[in-house]
C-alpha cells in the first residue's frame, strides 16, 4: 500500500506492450505528471509528439492475463495555468452540409484559475465575456496493454481503453480495465481541465496535470471498461458508429447486473428500462465512446 | 387563451395531413385523452390498433409553413392505475452476438400508484422486490404535419417530431416543431409513466393519459424539434445511426446559438465545447433520437 | 393482357395513396411519360415542382394487401436529347475533411444521342473529351403505396420501393413490391440515361422517358422489393447506414431462396457465402440502397 | 530482379513491426507459404494461432515511410486439397430480428478439385448436390506495418490493409499500401479459395497457399490501399459503418484520378457518378471493406 512518485522522462503515442517504466504492488498508489494532448509539460515545453503522449506503462505485479485492473482516480491536479481548445466544432458532429461554411480550425487558449476554480478565454468570444464554467479535471486516455499483441494509437481507443474522453473519469471514480498481458502496462494521459460531453471540438481543455491514481488487482473478468463513482456505475462501449458504442456498454451492464447484483436479463432489463443513463464520452475519435450508466440507489449488491 | 376539452372518438397511426379534429386559437389551452401504444383506454379498453394511435390532429389558427409551433406540456395525469412493458433488452441495443440467448420478448404489467408516487412492477422479477422508481411522466409521440404531403407512421420520428420517446418531453417542458402545413395538425399519444434513456426495451411504462398542454405560434423557422425544461434549452435530431441523429441535433443548436443569443459559429463552439449534453432519446424506432442540450444558466438572451 | 397508353397531367412528390389516375388489369402493359427529377418534360418545360415527380397512381386490379406486384421493364426511351447531372461529389461519399475543398454544385447538361447510343457532357471537363460511356436507362424511383397510411417523399425509399436509384431497375429487369393497399398504387418516374453505383453526384443524367411495363399481381408476400435480370436475381434494402440496408437485402434473399429454391438458412449460407454480389443503388438520398444479388446460373427453382 | 522462396517457421496474428523474417531488394519476387485463418498448414497440421496467423514480416530494401508498396499478386496455389467455411450467415448481414433463428455455427469442409477447377460442399446440403463454383483464389489478409508504432489484430484492417476479405486480391492484380516504416515489414496470409462478396459467413473457403508476389516500391504517397488488375482500378476504404469505408475508397480514389489522370475533383466526379462500381469486400471483420472501382477504358494516363 505504498505510494510512489515517478517522474516520466518517455512517452508513448500508442498503448500496447513497450517496457514497463515503473512497478508498483497490488494496492499502491501513484504520483506521476501527464503533458498535454500536444506533448506540451508543465512549463509549456514540447517534450513529445502529438497525439496524446502517455505516461507509462506501470507494471502492476500480480496482475495477469484474464484479471480487471481497477484504478481509482485520487486526484488530478492541472499543472499550469493555462489549457487550450480547438473550435469550431468537429467535423463528426455537423451535418455535412454544414461543413461547406464551417470557419477554419483556431487554437485557443484558456486560463486555469484555481484560486476561482474555474476555466475562462484568455481572449473571449463575443458574448462569452462571462462564460466562466467550473474546472472539472478528467483524464482523456488512459487503459492498459491491449490483447494480442496490438498496439493502438492513443488518438483511438477499444476494450483496453484509450482515447476515451468520457468527463466521469474524474476525480472519485473508480475505473476497471481488463487485463490482457502481465502486469497490465498501464498507461495515462491527456488530462483536460474541463469538457461538455462528446469532446465536440475535438480537444476539452488541454493541459498537463500531476495525477494521483491507486491500483487493485480484480480476479475477475470483464470484456469492455467499467467505472464507479459516488452515484453511479457505469460500463463504457469504444467503437464506431455511436450505436455499435451503446451495444457495447449495454451489453456490458445488462452481464455486470447479472454477476455482482443477482439480475438476469430480464431483471436486468426491467431496471435499466426505466433508470438506464447514456453519456456520449466523445463522438470524435476514431472510435466513439459511449457510456451505459445506472444511479446505485436501484442497486443492491449480492 | 381559452381552455379547451377535446374527447377523441378516432385515432391515428400515421402522422400525416388527416381531417382535423379540433380547432383551437394561438394562445390556447388544450385538455385531451390519450390511449395507450397499443391502444388500450383508461378502462383498458381496446379502441384503437398499434402503433401508438394519436389523437388529434388539432388545427392551430394562424400557424402556416415556416412558422413553429410552440407547445407548452401542462400536465400529464395517468388515466389509469397500470401500465405495461416489454422485457427483455431490445434487439438494437445488444452486441449482435448477445441476442442468440436473449430470452423471449414478455409483457409485463406495473403498478402505477399515484398516491405513492411510484411505479412497481405487479410481479417483481427476483431482486426487484423492492424496485419503485418515481412516476415521470412524459410524451413518447408527439409532432406536426411533415413536409410535402407526406405521412408517417407513429412508430418512427422525423424533423416534424413524432415516436421520439424522449424522457424530457415532460410537464413543465416546451417543445417546439417546425409548421408545414396551415394549421399545423398537431398529433399526439403515446404516454409514458416512466422510461430511462433510449428506450431499451422497446416501451416506457404505457399507459393512458390525460393530457393538457398550451400552443404558442411563433413566426419564426426551425428546421428539427426544439425544446425548454426549466434547466435547459435543447435541440432534437431524429435518424439513424445515432451518428447522424446527434449531427441534426448539434448543428440546430449551434444555429439556435447564432438566433437567440448572439454566438457566432466559433464562440458556440466554445460554449457547447465545454458545458454541452447529449441525451439519448431512443434507440430503438426506426429513426433513432439523440438531444443536444445546455443548462440556460450558461446562456444569455440577446 | 391489354396495352394502354396513358398521359399524364399531374404529377406526384410523394409516393402515398393518391387518388388513381389509371387502372389497369393484371396482365397488362402500361405505356407512359415520366419528367425528370427536377420536373421537366421531354419539352424542357417545367411542369411540377421536385423533387422526382412521379407519374401515377396506377391501380392495379386484383393487387390486395399481402401480395405482390411484378413490373417488367419493358422499355425506357429517352424522351428528349438532353439530361442533366450535378458536380461535384455529394457529401454523403466524402470523408468529411474533404467536403471542406468541395467546389461548389454546378449544374451540368449531357448530350443523349440515341444514334451512337452514348452520353456526353455538352462541355466536357479538361481530360473528358472523349468520355462518352453507353446509354443505359433505368428508372430512379418507382413503388407501390406504403403500408398504414404512410407517404413518404419521392427524395428517399423504403419497403415499398422509392427513389432506390439502382442501376438494374433496367430494360429486361422484373421488379417485385409488396403491396399494401388495394391495386398496389403503382408510382414511377426519375428516369436515368446512365448512372454509375451510388448515384454519387447526387443524379444519374437525368431526364424525360417514355417507359413501357407490364404489370403481374403474384398471390405471396416479400419484404423488400426483389427484382430479377437475364442473369440475376436480386433483393433490395433501403435504409441508414448502408450495413442496414445490406441486413435487410441479404435477410430478404436468405428468405427467397428458402421458398423458391428450396435451400434452409445454412445451404443458403453456402451458396450465398460464395457467389453473392453486392451492389450499392444509391449512398445519396435520406435512405440508401444496396442490392444483394446472385447469378441465376447457381439457382435450381424447386 | 531476384526471386526468392521463403519457408516460414513462425506466425504473426497482428500486423506491427515484428522483427523481419527474410529482406528482399526492390523488384524481387517472393514464394512462400501461408497457413490458413485457423492456422492449418498445408498438411493440415495446427502450426500457429487464431486469428489469420502471417507469413511475414518481409523488409523490402528502400520502401521508407511515405512511400507506397506495390505488391503484384503472381500466384496464389492451393497447397491443400481442402477447405473450409463456416455457417450459416454471419449476425453483421442479417436483420437483427432474423438472428434469433439462426442455426449454430458449423464448420464444413469443401474439397478443392484442381483438376476440375472446381470447389465442392464434401457433405452438401440438400439442393446444393450440385453446387461447384470455380476456383478464385485471393487473399483475405496482407499488409504493411502500420503508422505510430501501431499494430493490429489481423482480424481486422486500417489504412495499413490488414484483414480486407476483398476477393479482387487475386493474380493479376497489382495491391499497393502506404509505407510507415523502413522496409515496410510486409505480411501476408489467409488465403481463400472462393469467397463471394462481403464474406458473409464469416470466412472465405479457408486453406494453406503457395503465394508468389512482387514487390516494387514506388516514390510517392498514398492514405488507403489501392489496386489495379486487368479490367480496373481500384482504393479500398476500412472503416465502420460501410458509410465510412465508402467515403474513404471514394475520397482516394478522387484524389487518384486527380494525380495519374489530370482530373480535377469536378471532372472526377462527372467520370465517377457514370461509371463507377462499389464492392464490399467484407463486411464482417470489425474494420469492414468497401472498395471503389473504375474500369480502365474510361481513362487516359497523363
Amino acid at each position: 500500500m505504498a505510494t510512489h512518485r515517478f517522474t516520466p522522462t518517455r512517452y508513448h503515442n500508442a498503448i500496447g506492450t513497450a517496457e514497463p517504466c515503473f512497478r508498483l504492488a497490488d494496492g499502491d498508489t501513484l504520483i506521476t505528471d501527464t503533458i498535454d494532448a500536444s506533448g506540451l509539460d508543465a512549463h509549456e515545453v514540447a517534450v513529445a509528439p502529438r497525439p496524446n503522449p502517455m505516461t507509462g506503462p506501470f507494471f502492476i505485479e500480480g496482475a495477469e492475463p484474464g484479471d480487471t485492473l481497477a484504478v481509482r482516480i485520487d486526484r488530478l491536479t492541472p499543472s499550469r495555468a493555462t489549457g487550450w481548445t480547438y473550435s469550431p466544432l468537429a467535423l463528426t458532429v455537423l451535418d455535412p452540409a454544414a461543413i461547406i461554411d464551417r470557419p477554419p480550425v483556431q487554437r485557443v487558449v484558456w486560463d486555469i484559475n484555481r484560486n476561482a476554480g474555474t476555466v475562462k478565454l484568455q481572449e473571449p468570444s463575443p458574448g462569452l465575456e462571462d462564460f466562466a464554467p467550473e474546472i472539472a479535471p478528467m483524464i482523456g486516455c488512459f487503459g492498459v496493454a491491449p490483447a494480442g499483441g496490438q498496439a493502438f494509437s492513443t488518438a483511438t481507443s477499444a476494450q483496453n481503453g484509450g482515447n476515451m474522453d468520457y468527463r466521469l473519469f474524474a476525480p472519485g471514480t473508480t475505473a476497471w480495465f481488463p487485463v490482457s498481458v502481465p502486469g497490465a502496462l498501464f498507461y495515462l494521459g491527456d488530462g483536460h481541465a474541463c469538457q461538455g460531453d462528446g469532446e465536440i471540438t475535438g480537444t476539452g481543455i488541454e493541459t498537463s496535470f500531476e495525477m494521483q491514481v491507486t491500483f487493485q488487482v480484480l480476479k475477475r473478468s470483464i470484456a469492455w471498461p467499467r467505472g464507479e463513482t459516488a452515484e453511479d456505475i457505469f460500463c463504457v462501449g469504444n467503437a464506431r458508429p455511436l450505436d455499435q458504442a451503446l451495444q457495447h456498454a449495454t451489453t456490458e451492464m445488462s452481464r455486470w447486473l447479472g454477476e455482482d447484483y443477482g439480475l438476469d436479463a430480464r431483471a436486468a432489463s426491467h431496471l435499466m428500462g426505466q433508470v438506464v443513463r447514456y453519456d456520449v464520452g466523445n463522438v470524435f475519435n476514431p472510435a466513439y465512446t459511449v457510456a451505459c450508466r445506472i444511479a446505485k440507489r436501484w442497486l443492491t449488491r449480492r
